[in-house]
């Protein structure tokens, strides 16, 4: 029987090759595979104790064929095919940008970005890598950004489980030989992470370096990328943040460099995994609509303009750090778990997705953010309450309200819509009564109201419509004119309250 | 022995005259009043009941003259003299604006806007209006926001005590004929505000009308502009708001209309009242740099950039509505006590002031925004905690720490300093340790922690400073370098917390 490889799993063929001065560079190899008339190319790579690996997640239910090219003999040349069997229960393919604000995984299923941030937790001792893929197993977080490179910043003062290049006679890393075994240990990670439906935001540069791995210049920095994409682009959950913060880099890799690393990523990679790349000042956010960036990648903490950003770059906007639950000298680290879920919140109704990261001061700089390990905080089971919320009703990707589509109000409050299902979010306001935004058409809805910090869900009923305008003979000119809507509802009069409005199926 | 009038009082001429068709069109009447060679020009006005009136606010110690000016005779070429003296204890002369972004009494006594809003007090039944005046007395506000015309709103349904003009024999109001009476009631408010310390921010004219003084022409307007300014001016607590939310009357009165109507009040004040005029849409922000525009007057929820109004306007920047505490359902009027007290503090904290509102419902639509009567609610106190902290220690004014002049850090959180003291603001940020913004160099300093909703005032000592950068070993480019304080301090690591610190007088 023929070898079966489920959709957008991981296909590999193994070869065993001659020793070279230096198997990372002295080899090419890739794979042309086949679908019917279709080929797909992907690259190989040297994993080390003379083998090599060509990677391949197929697409498609079938048979698949390929055949091996490299400049080595013992490489070139092998045939075979397997048959790509249906996906796996729970496996739905990588994700995509879907509705042009929104992503879907490949199988059609909504996907709904609810990240953390982890930079270094490969890096961390394997026991506390495995608590923290405990505490994600038991979070509801869809995605983690994390760095292929050790991190050296604040609380991040520990050496990395292992160098990520082979280290040479005289005790230096060799930036033209990867070190197979910590890349292997990558791999496995993000093969973990996939297993729990965790989307792998992988940062593969940062400024924060001790060992120089942002300073290898461009022929090293293309090599690990061609690298890094031939390992890992065959994991469907994979995305590639092509750095973190990158204008604190920017001296030395400016603004066409990083273009350019695009480029090679783009190149090498069979299944176009998403794009993005993040900045690190709000004001030096990279040109979104160029048309490789997938997705726009962000810190803003300002988030009532997330609309705004929509507008300007036209794709789905991702804020992955509206700055960070916590308490840590750095004001991106410190705000309370009640502003985050606040930001979460108006991100979200305003049509935009964040991002989590918890910075919480240690006595062994055991912070999430850094490393992993167990969630300190509060606002992360809000965040998953409001995930839920979500799934539950959200199929295309939420709309905002904004003054330009519907009423001055909501740029002071938030609100979004979506098919069935409309949401007010009031955030720091606190009506006791209110209208706007509700449906303009009177008709049998079910309506709730949300506490976002206590988690709870309680039936409304329609009451009268609060005010009614235009106010009768106002002589001024009459702001706020027509009827606000088809009903009103009570309120409690307290903040961080949401309303949502479901069309109710007859 | 000859009258005395106060300095900064109301010295007033009165004059019988003879009975005229309409005595508010058909007797001009000025005063010229000297000292010295100094001359300065005062209007007079009709005050009903064949009497008219000519106020005069001396603003110099000695001895003043004055000759009446008329197109008729009974009124023309009276002379007098009065002698001025010093001021009584607690009258501070009229607000101007000093050191660019900041405002101060004429003789010198710093002042710093805490204002409140109560549109239309002055309309209600007389004993809440002693009510007003006995919650002013007891709360610290030092400004507030009022209409002379009564107001037509959500809310504001009630008729005002007095028509503002003299109704015919038609039932209808007659424009060219102002109700002394009601101006007199007027007057004798202004006069309780002052006696008080409180600036009365007279509205001239908003768009919420049922009775059409917002549509009575060009000619009324002026007409009714030098009758306000002759009645009032000589109050030493006036200041001139030509309009509450211009831009919704602007397609009644476009921008140059509202050039022209500055112009005059410049024309009739001989005490040149400060000036400014009030926007509805945050878009619509009146050209503050205009010359005739003291300072600026804005509402904006979006507290964080007033730094950044200070730098567009190069004039002081008052936010008399950064949405107001309550839980009406309209956003501008249901923020919680908690954010209200939020703003303010990141307002004052940036180098601006902000103004207080309340909008609770109530049964009787008694909302203190509209009708004055009694405070409900919670930030007044900690608005009130805010100004005595300043009174204590700032005399120039506060000069806001930015990214541009100090660190990146001041774009999230707040800070500002003046002389001998500094103040942080941390908001919605809850460091638990911090340094940025704390003196560079090492000293003796009284530094305090202040919780801004609790009202407590904590002393603290000097720390080590939190983190060290630049990092030792950093490869990438180097951010937020530099030592970023001379010490640390320890905080609760809890929202809503400030840092005052003062360099101890030897």
């Amino acid at each position: 029987m023929k070898q079966q490889v489920a959709l957008w799993d991981v296909f590999e063929v193994e070869l065993k090759g001659a020793d070279l001065a230096n198997p990372f560079s002295d080899a090419s190899l890739s794979a042309v595979f086949s679908f019917g008339n279709r080929q797909v190319v992907a690259k190989g790579f040297y994993d080390g104790d003379s083998t090599w690996r060509i990677r391949f997640m197929p697409d498609t239910e079938g048979e698949w064929r390929f055949t091996t090219e490299s400049n080595r003999p013992e490489l070139n040349g092998r045939e075979g095919s397997f048959i790509c069997s249906p996906a796996r229960p729970g496996l739905h393919g990588p994700v995509r940008v879907r509705n042009q604000f929104h992503f879907a995984h490949a199988d059609g299923t909504p996907y709904f970005p609810f990240g953390t941030t982890c930079y270094a937790w490969t890096h961390q001792p394997l026991a506390m890598q495995e608590q923290t893929l405990e505490t994600l197993r038991a979070a509801r977080f869809n995605k983690i950004r994390m760095c292929v490179f050790p991190k050296h910043y604040i609380y991040n003062n520990n050496e990395p489980l292992m160098p990520m290049f082979e280290v040479g006679a005289d005790g230096k890393e060799d930036f033209d030989r990867p070190n197979a075994a910590a890349f292997r240990h990558l791999d496995a990670q993000v093969s973990k992470l996939r297993e729990m439906g965790v989307e792998a935001d992988i940062i593969l540069f940062h400024p924060y370096d001790r060992w120089g791995y942002c300073l290898m210049g461009e022929d090293r920095d293309t090599h690990y990328l061609r690298y890094i994409v031939a390992r890992l682009s065959a994991y469907s959950n994979v995305w590639w943040s092509l750095a973190n913060e990158y204008d604190f880099l920017i001296d030395v890799k400016p603004v066409e460099y990083w273009d350019r690393l695009f480029h090679v990523v783009e190149e090498c990679d069979p299944n176009r995994h998403i794009k993005s790349i993040h900045n690190g000042n709000p004001n030096m956010n990279f040109d979104h609509r160029k048309p490789w960036v997938d997705h726009v990648c962000i810190q803003n903490w300002d988030v009532k303009r997330t609309a705004t950003w929509r507008d300007t770059w036209g794709k789905p906007v991702i804020n992955d750090e509206p700055e960070y639950e916590g308490n840590i000298p750095r004001p991106w680290g410190n705000i309370s778990a009640q502003e985050l879920v606040n930001r979460f919140w108006i991100t979200v109704m305003r049509g935009g997705y964040a991002g989590h990261g918890e910075t919480f001061m240690h006595p062994q700089d055991l912070l999430w953010w850094a490393k992993g390990g167990v969630l300190r905080g509060e606002s992360w089971k809000r965040i998953a309450f409001l995930r839920d919320l979500l799934e539950q009703d959200v199929k295309r990707g939420l709309t905002p309200y904004t003054p330009a589509n519907s009423r001055g109000e909501f740029n002071r409050i938030s609100g979004a819509h979506d098919g069935d299902v409309r949401y007010l979010y009031f955030g720091e306001h606190q009506p006791r009564e209110w209208a706007v935004g509700l449906p303009m058409e009177d008709g049998d809805y079910d309506i709730d109201l949300i506490d976002t910090w206590e988690m709870t869900i309680t039936p409304l009923e329609k009451a009268p419509l609060p005010v009614s305008p235009p106010l009768r003979g106002h002589l001024g000119v009459v702001h706020n004119a027509g009827p606000e809507a088809a009903f009103g509802v009570r309120l409690h009069g307290k903040p961080w309250q949401a309303v949502r409005v479901r069309t109710r199926k007859s």
